[in-house]
């Protein structure tokens, strides 16, 4: 579409009912804030500017929103006398003049991109405000939609609504896209005539009739149109924001055993041929590669993972993990920023952080690296084809060669050498009967004072 | 309220239905026996006195609600002859002379308090009698309430019932209040003339009204009066009880992405703005402070955590556990008895027993207190500042200073005074070519045998 | 029954919705491919012989049903020209002669041995047809199932039904049941004289019925008819399965606290008293025996359960588990092909893979056994009695006598007799002072650098 568009984003509410210390619409959906949500879907519709209405937590807000979409202006609300009123704390930004103006909610997350481009095609085609409506069998408290030879007439409240005209189901779900020649004029139109004295911009609908306009509904999803208010309604909407992710993610060839134990961020990407076993968890920035398998009861974060590698179950991986094809990290491992080659193994009970691992390295069970000197994070190298045995302490900074051996047990504090041997443990003492004594001992202490549990 | 009142519970049923080696009642929900939430609820809704009528498994169950409420006697019923029966076990009780009776049952343990105190006030208001009813869409095999003007004239069995009668929706819960000074008489007077030779509690209410008495039924929800026949039911409970609390929670401040993802015992307190991620696990017994973070796949057990700790993911915490101010316990931690300071760090792989950890002390990836010699259970003292290098272990009982250092690798058998090092481990050893020697006999060896998998 | 029985199983289909580079009756529910479910479940009605009708994948098909079922033969379907020309792909089976002949789809496995024992028997009673059908209050799409006085007439498809046939809400299942003397006739007749060209297996109700034989249909719930097309519909399979099984488990006295968090295969075996807390993932090949607890968290695969088990949380148990009465495996530990004995625990942190551990052996925390060199997978003995005192490792071929005791921190590289103590361990160096000017350096360097995360 050649039209240009502004959308203004309604966020400036207190949101008590969410009982935070932090603006309602910085909540978070799939790990991203709610008002980002609107944002970057708006974004997606065509939208190149947005005006954000803020008022608490306004620079927070505003910082979040920054960091989701270009070409953003903030425009603080000061006073809170309605919708219309808040729409035209944006008035300067209308005034540049853009084809289109989308008018959304900040804690309505949501709203699909394709929904908001159909609002937009409607004023492309010649109406003048195009309102989003939903249909529900439970009408009651909506406002509702009159609509008569395909133009909205009106929204009607509840209070004011005729018995017949309650029984419409198509309802008022919130987003209104206005034609940007006319918005300010109608905008401004808008009084405060009633019983709270607030500014309404649902009047508008009936301004703009009274003006000759054509007026327009499309119908969404009702999903699409819910707001929140409590954290109740948070987790409803992050639930139907991760059923719709699962099921693309499904139509595309990712295969998950139990989808709804699978929480994904608002960034995953995943491959196709993948298979995700139940309760997965996903922080942002992760990618998978076609033919991996994440196993039951891994969390992942900041992680590139490659093809054909597998994870978990119980596998951890955090920021600035890297996996190459074909490598395997197991259960009870930690991985942070690290790199791990093509083919390499970490399968038990390890933590590889702040570390190379070599292709087709073998990182025996219980390895650490010991990276933190207490001030520093340091660094540890383990080349390629090098074999680390198990229950082996790296301290860092510290590099082991290409085809390296670390014997079990060992307490690695210097390089080792490409093919070398190293070995850093103490020599086994054996002392015959002694062990027998000590558990007669034990029993006795134990009849004494009572055998501990666990 | 002023009036005294009593609180029978029905809990002698044999739950063969169950499959069970222990009574019916006494299996769990949230942690706790059935027929104890039902007394806490009582006890909640106003009731000093319990007496508990039992059958199998008397004496469990007794001890189990002992444990609950006080001011509990139990009676033991001998013979099955029906609920009216039943309710008579208790006669010395009832004759010990309450303003109120509740006659509850211990396998319908979502009753909530403010039904039971509901119908306490209508029988305040005069009524001889109050039955609490439910509505359902499909009442086929529930009895009738057959009202009139606001009085209940009879509890309908479906096979008693006229076609009119089967139509109704309100249906007898069960449960029911009666006036103390009327109970027993209208208790003795309930016969079995009937088809099965029974005594049922629900011909009482044709007895008071046909001695001129107000006979009343109030309307709780249906699935306050679920009642446990089957493992399906108990399960089927557990998840009513654990959506309401999830609910509660959340709308005191609480957030969970993925609410039915969090199970929590039925004594769990966790303060505002505490985020709970996907999949969490509370046994019995903890506590968590405002301003904390409980990570993905953590289960938490007699724990009490101060503000903005940190937990998880993969954190487990046992009983014992006290962290304090800005702690953190990480991935593949556990955490028993121990006593934890402002800001220390478990991060990682770490196993703390029997212990305590100095405020801003750090322990490091691996490190184990040794805390058993397989009698007896000892204690590792880590002062504040600490730094516990990693793979350490701490052969308790041992003290490690404040400020005090250990090297990466050691085990450490003797107390570390304040500000000293410490480090127990052996001298590393390097032979150069000798890595690529195993490596060549260990290719050799697998080509004769076979790659082994893991 | 005494009726032989062929079961035609239809899984030549391209699956192209699957997305997947494996063919779409491969796709596994419960662990276990789909056709491998229908093929399974014919044989539970009583069918011994199985014609597989393959295409995509063919020998991969063939092989995953040869595993499952025996008197298998495959027949390969070159064209796709319809269901019926696809059941005559298997003429030769037909040919054969049996008393039943069942038609299956090999992506719909939820079908019940009850549902196809019961058409045989419609069968026996003297149909020459039976098909079976589901209700639905949605039946568009669907071929409607025309019924006068308990006869089939026809199988309606909706573009050829009337405003009346389009109300029944009976519809077709596709599974079918055919008597085996007159099954050939039957299907031969079929023709395709239709707008796709393609011979439809539905006809046979008309031809049958031409014939003046009996034709029947039946009622199966209508999830056991499902077919699967995407993964969406993969996973909602997956869902139903899960579902019947936990609910067959508790019935039989398995207490779950979150059924819908444990994942069973298609092979668990539970007994009575067991406890599954939430978040239990079952591989392949696991039993457990009564009055054992698998607690939150964990994940089995191939391991036999004996009597009063205690397992996690955050347990895995790997294939070649064997755990003795009264075993204990606790957090983060991992067994692999090792024989466990009564009584025995691995509480904490520790990799115990090619090993014997004896009764009442206690395993320390973070104890490894070192089981692989590089080339070779090693076997670890302990004895009955034994004690490994924490953060051992154990390096393999290696032998832990009855009632030795190892000291804490130790690496075991040589064989420990019975009765005997062993330690390897370095001796402990203290230097006062020293602690503190690290951490003084320590505090320089971050005062430097920033403080690092982590």
């Amino acid at each position: 579409m050649n039209r240009t568009c502004l959308s203004i984003i309604l966020a400036a509410g207190e949101g008590t009912r969410m009982k935070s210390t932090r603006a309602k619409v910085l909540h978070e959906v799939a790990g991203l804030a709610m008002v980002c949500h609107v944002a970057e879907t708006a974004a997606a519709a065509g939208s190149t500017r947005t005006a954000l209405v803020i008022g608490r937590d306004a620079d927070a807000v505003a910082a979040a929103v920054g960091g989701a979409v270009a070409g953003l202006s903030a425009h603080v609300q000061t006073e809170r006398l309605g919708t219309g009123h808040a729409v035209l704390a944006a008035r300067d930004a209308i005034a540049e003049g853009f084809d289109d103006i989308l008018v959304l909610f900040g804690d309505t997350p949501l709203v699909r991109p394709e929904t908001l481009a159909r609002a937009r095609e409607t004023l492309a085609a010649g109406a003048a405000l195009c309102v989003v409506g939903f249909r529900t069998a439970t009408p009651q408290g909506y406002g509702r939609l009159i609509e008569e030879n395909g133009e909205l007439l009106a929204i009607r409240e509840e209070r004011d609504a005729s018995e017949v005209e309650r029984r419409i189901e198509f309802c008022n779900g919130g987003v209104m896209a206005l034609r940007g020649d006319i918005a300010l004029d109608l905008l401004q139109a808008i009084g405060n005539a009633n019983a709270k004295g607030e500014y309404y911009l649902t009047d508008a609908v009936e301004i703009a009739r009274a003006r000759g306009e054509s007026v327009r509904a499309i119908e969404a999803d009702a999903d699409e149109v819910l707001g929140v208010n409590t954290r109740v309604e948070l987790a409803a909407v992050e639930t139907i924001w991760q059923q719709r992710r699962r099921r693309e993610m499904m139509l595309q060839g990712v295969s998950m055993i139990a989808p709804e134990t699978v929480f994904f961020s608002h960034d995953t990407e995943i491959a196709a041929e993948v298979l995700l076993e139940p309760n997965v968890v996903f922080g942002p920035g992760v990618s998978i590669g076609t033919g991996s398998v994440v196993h039951a009861f891994s969390h992942l974060e900041g992680a590139r993972i490659g093809e054909d590698v597998a994870i978990g179950p119980f596998a951890r991986l955090r920021p600035g993990t890297r996996l190459a094809e074909g490598a395997k990290v197991g259960n009870f491992c930690e991985v942070k920023n690290a790199e791990v080659g093509a083919g390499a193994k970490i399968n038990h009970l390890s933590y590889i952080g702040d570390a190379s691992v070599g292709a087709a390295a073998n990182i025996g069970a219980g390895t650490i690296t010991c990276n933190y000197d207490g001030a520093l994070k340091h660094h540890t190298a383990i080349g390629a084809n090098a074999f680390i045995g198990s229950n082996s302490a790296l301290v860092a900074p510290v590099s082991i060669g290409a085809s390296a051996y670390v014997g079990s047990g060992s307490v690695i504090t210097e390089d080792v050498p490409d093919d070398a041997l190293a070995i850093g443990r103490a020599r086994q003492v054996t002392k015959p009967g002694r062990g027998r004594e000590i558990a007669e001992r034990n029993a006795a202490a134990k009849a004494a004072r009572g055998k501990p549990s666990a």
